[in-house]
């Protein structure tokens, strides 16, 4: 079959790899309907250094880590599942019965990982082979070729951590929000606020056509000034004290800085970007303001189930975060074009 | 009347000032029965700069920010206060009416302010003029030679902080609590938390007599050993997990960056050492740990009925942590005495 592999910064290839097979009894084989590309996939894809040291064969690592599909075999030890099922997979696997697991945070599951690791398969590509399948997997209630995969397959990452970015940040009917960042995770963080209920939200973002999206989601102001203009506008659009909650979905230091410095006192930043930062800039001023740092790697399986629901019925429809669709092959095209911005985000039909 | 002012570091005096008077009809003027030196004075005390470009004679500025005492005059718009009510000043003053204030976050009162900031009177005194004297005193139903006192006392500051550090981190009967630091604060934090019902709690200090007074306020186990050590140790005493809450109760770079390594994955990091750092090391590790960071500087007005009643019925004797008392002419000494470690927390008597 056909995987994506990444040998290094700008160097994505499509290429055949051995079909996966069950190696333990608590494995699935799938075979992937719809994929994606991710915005911290550009992360490896902007600065991996390549490994010059490895003979090039054994360079590329499995890529991708979303995806849903058709269940082609299950393990002996694999329960609720069967060949055809439609599921969804989250972005981190994990057995969904350890302690971490029981209280909801399975992207510390004791026996879990992530996609791509070594000896682990990536979502981009023809099928995968899921470990700890059971716990892993989510049965979807819809066909193979519902139109509602799209919405579906934002399961696997973009829309939970939207959600784990608002929830965490205790977003809610009362709490004013600013939502930085204008990429997919940031319009689904807004859309989730939106659906936590807050009834005002500020979207800071440049991209009139991600802010615009933004605004069909549920921003009620949008911010396209960055830095310090971008700071004043805010906390002039909340009497100068900033918002009860943050959602920071960049991940990046001028973010997380913005973030503190539009954050009202007593309110919380919330982030979801993955920090390419080591150190946050959160020293004796946010202390004497009593601002909060929450989030992290969102436990997509957490919030499945819940999310599921609103796509099922329509009141969500986070899948228009996709605006473009691209086979297999073209997936090093969809990578530079995400890189580029001249794509939101890439749905994948292998 | 005198009063202790500070010129620069190392640099404290006890002098003559002029009696305070109402300045606005919202003071009060408090006649001091007890006052205290606080770990976050030593600050200033260890690295306050001298403004050589100042006359001598300008440049002390009041000190202190922990005091009881008994009214002794009020203006025409303060209610509730009379001549000779015992009460006890926050380390915040504010007017308890503002949003924020009624949000539970005095410290960020629209009309309050600091103890000993330009124009204001500091707490280590004979007296002291008190802005916003209705949202700020909080009457205390004893008489003026009541053995309560010192305990009353630390409702200016010490237990109120360690409160806010317990709370904010959400210690509860089933969460593990690791304590950084074995001060003042981090022994009202032991105390805190155990109130709150934690029932294994981890102080991180070396000096044997605070952690005798620790473990007697309820810590559990205690870890003598810093750095690296102590982080393993603890780790050790927790399965390889770390603990649900940290309380940093110190402020400087090593403690915050211990209480990181020392948390469980999904926990909080709350601080309420006032932060000798520009920024907190919350990166990459923390981000994939979904550790929250928390805490700041405690509006203790929040929390000065709740736990006053404890201090009344006996419950609890956070005046413990007062180990030497002076009067005022010693107060320099006493600053010495802290600053070496002598003395844990000092009390005057003016």
């Amino acid at each position: 079959m056909r995987a994506t592999l990444i040998y290094g910064a700008g160097d994505v290839r499509v290429e055949k790899v051995p079909d996966p097979v069950l190696r333990e009894p608590t494995d699935a084989v799938v075979r992937v309907l719809r994929s994606c590309i991710c915005g911290s996939d550009l992360w490896p894809y902007k600065s991996m250094p390549v490994s010059e040291s490895m003979p090039v064969a054994e360079r590329g690592q499995r890529i991708g880590h979303e995806f849903l599909g058709v269940v082609e075999d299950v393990g002996t030890d694999v329960s609720g599942l069967k060949t055809g099922d439609v599921v969804v997979a989250p972005f981190v696997w994990a057995d969904n019965t350890c302690d971490f697991c029981l209280e909801g945070l399975q992207t510390s599951c004791r026996h879990g990982g992530l996609w791509g690791a070594p000896g682990v398969d990536g979502g981009q590509g023809e099928a995968v082979r899921v470990p700890q399948a059971e716990g892993t997997l989510v049965k979807l209630p819809v066909d193979e070729d519902s139109a509602l995969l799209p919405s579906l397959l934002t399961l696997s990452d973009v829309f939970p951590t939207g959600h784990h970015c608002a929830v965490s940040a205790g977003v809610n009917p009362s709490t004013t929000v600013t939502v930085i960042g204008d990429g997919a995770v940031g319009l689904c963080a807004v859309l989730s606020a939106k659906r936590l209920g807050a009834e005002r939200i500020i979207l800071m973002g440049r991209h009139s056509d991600r802010t615009d999206l933004g605004r069909e989601f549920g921003a009620t102001d949008v911010v396209a000034e960055r830095g310090k203009e971008g700071i004043e506008k805010v906390r002039e659009l909340t009497g100068g004290d900033g918002t009860h909650t943050v959602l920071e979905c960049v991940g990046l230091k001028p973010a997380i800085e913005t973030a503190f410095e539009v954050a009202r006192a007593g309110g919380v930043v919330s982030r979801v970007g993955a920090p390419q930062y080591p150190e946050v800039p959160a020293g004796f001023g946010v202390f004497m303001s009593n601002i909060t740092l929450t989030g992290g790697v969102a436990p997509a399986r957490a919030y499945i189930d819940e999310l599921l629901l609103d796509i099922l019925d329509g009141t969500v429809q986070p899948g228009r975060v996709f605006d473009r669709t691209i086979g297999l092959d073209e997936v090093p095209d969809g990578y530079r074009a995400m890189d580029a911005r001249e794509a939101l985000k890439v749905l994948i039909r292998p």
